[in-house]
């Protein structure tokens, strides 16, 4: 645990008032889930939050307490008064794209992550690589503040830490993530009902999309690489209402010998614009990829988005993790 | 947790040599889990455990310690000796196919169980309906007796509290479900490892008939009951080497709106004969439903195996469950 960091955070965080939070686009849980709790930690020490991401929150995510304090990043905004920016679940103050614009030069960073590729970019940084997420380190934050916890944001911190560890399956689950996680289910939190709302509320017919979209992963490298390629042409005027790219990497992981799965993603709205997603077992260093290309994230994890056209694009990203194999 | 039972169990395990350790037929992570933990707690009280089941381990749990020294039925086991017969994880003594055959009057039978179901058959009974699964059963054997657990034993016990909570996000995981594993996981678990050897261990083709078995699915009474027929040509010359069923239920499970999903499966071995699995998100009890024709489990997972041809038994099953619809 970073207990210096945690202190360092407590003491800015005490000098301040009014505090502008944010995260990465294209938000999920762990990004959600530990900015709201840190506004509720805020509240409880009479201070001012106000939450601004690019993106707006998914469907999925909508059943969780206060989303509707979140506000969506508009050129207005850059009048907005505050003391103290704390940006969450970012390697870098990029990742929370147009909000860096609000960024002051004379107004203090607060950056509170668990990417390895995380650039210290805070003038206070708070990263732990060895967190699960971002939301843990809300949960020890709490705990340092000595804020005792409610059951609102005991939930949010619990969505966070289940959705970063793929529900405690990952490499990043601790004893301290388990053990983190019996404290808040002491608060009554319904975990089957969580779980139903954030991975079992996909309607029938993109479930049928998403059946038809699997039946697209292939196989490279003596089976050791697996890939899957979503044209911009499939997703179409449809209204996809949940973490396609998620589901579809969970299903490739299931593969026996699959040392690394890539997801390739046409970008609907920009032309020429691809999306990729890397997963590891842990034999292949999928960041160091994602940093090739200009993106980043953990060992096992990463992503990035690049121009170029779907082919080109996914040629040559596999092209780098067959290199990388052993 | 049940207090009185674990403290009778304890004494009369004491009382004892020679023990023969049994579970259901189809044994999957808690059944196995659970087992060997037990047979590890009684060598290290300096006791003889003998394990038998009617069937074999599945492929994907051959990674587990001591998984060798499992037995498999066969009638030259009648002339086995032993004291004291455990069985686990079954709700009924029947449960354990042939080796119920094995029982002899004069033996004391103990019964530790989670079911709902369970039908208190031993001497001795430990059935908690609270606990996630047999294992966190076990594992509070081990505390009553005051042995020390071994790596091992906690790499078992948590295979099957991992497994029979759907990775900890079922209902039945409980706060002390998260405090247990956090116990566990110190005795240094790859729960990264342990996961993709237990879910993410399928070959490249069965991945591919997996996705099309998947494309089956369907819908019924306004999109509230989802189901899915698994004719045996399907599977037919092909050895599935994955909890086909788990994998599709699981699948069902994500859409929207389904209250019970239903899965069919034509025996591959005897003719006529259908293997049917029900899941509920809660508002319908489908244990009810199985036992109406003769099978069993817990109100939010059951099963049955009965005869029939597929598409009786499938709308008969089906019209019970619209029926038991609020």
């Amino acid at each position: 645990m970073n207990k210096i960091g945690l202190k360092k955070v407590a003491a800015e965080i005490r000098k301040h008032k009014k505090f502008l939070l944010s995260v990465h686009t294209s938000p999920e849980g762990d990004a959600i889930g530990s900015e709201l709790a840190l506004a509720g930690l805020l509240k409880r020490l009479g201070k001012i939050p106000i939450i601004v991401n690019e993106d707006p929150l998914p469907d999925e995510y909508k059943f969780l307490p206060r989303t509707e304090t979140i506000k969506i990043y508009n050129p207005n905004l850059r009048k907005l008064d505050y003391d103290c920016l704390i940006v969450l679940d970012c390697s870098d103050l990029n990742r929370t794209g147009k909000v860096s614009c609000l960024k002051r030069d004379n107004i203090p960073v607060i950056n509170i992550d668990h990417h390895i590729s995380n650039s210290r970019f805070g003038d206070v940084n708070l990263v732990d690589t060895k967190a699960s997420s971002a939301s843990e380190l809300i949960y020890e934050l709490y705990r340092q503040m000595k804020v005792p916890l409610d059951r609102n944001c005991a939930l949010l911190i619990y969505v966070g830490i289940m959705t970063d560890t793929g529900s405690f399956r990952y490499s990043n689950t601790t004893p301290l993530t388990h053990s983190t996680a019996a404290e808040l289910m002491h608060f009554g939190l319904d975990v089957r009902m969580i779980y139903r709302n954030i991975y079992e509320s996909i309607p029938f017919v993109d479930v049928q999309l998403l059946n038809k979209i699997l039946s697209r992963v292939r196989c490279v490298a003596s089976g050791r690489v697996a890939w899957l390629e979503v044209p911009a042409k499939m997703l179409e005027h449809r209204k996809i209402s949940f973490d396609l790219s998620d589901h579809i990497l969970s299903f490739m992981r299931t593969i026996k010998g699959v040392q690394v799965v890539a997801l390739f993603r046409e970008n609907l709205g920009t032309r020429n614009e691809i999306r990729f997603n890397l997963r590891s077992n842990g034999s292949v260093d999928v960041n160091k990829i994602a940093c090739a290309f200009g993106g980043g994230g953990h060992k096992a994890a990463s992503g990035c988005t690049i121009k170029g056209r779907l082919q080109d694009v996914r040629r040559k990203v596999i092209e780098r993790i067959i290199g990388a194999l052993d």
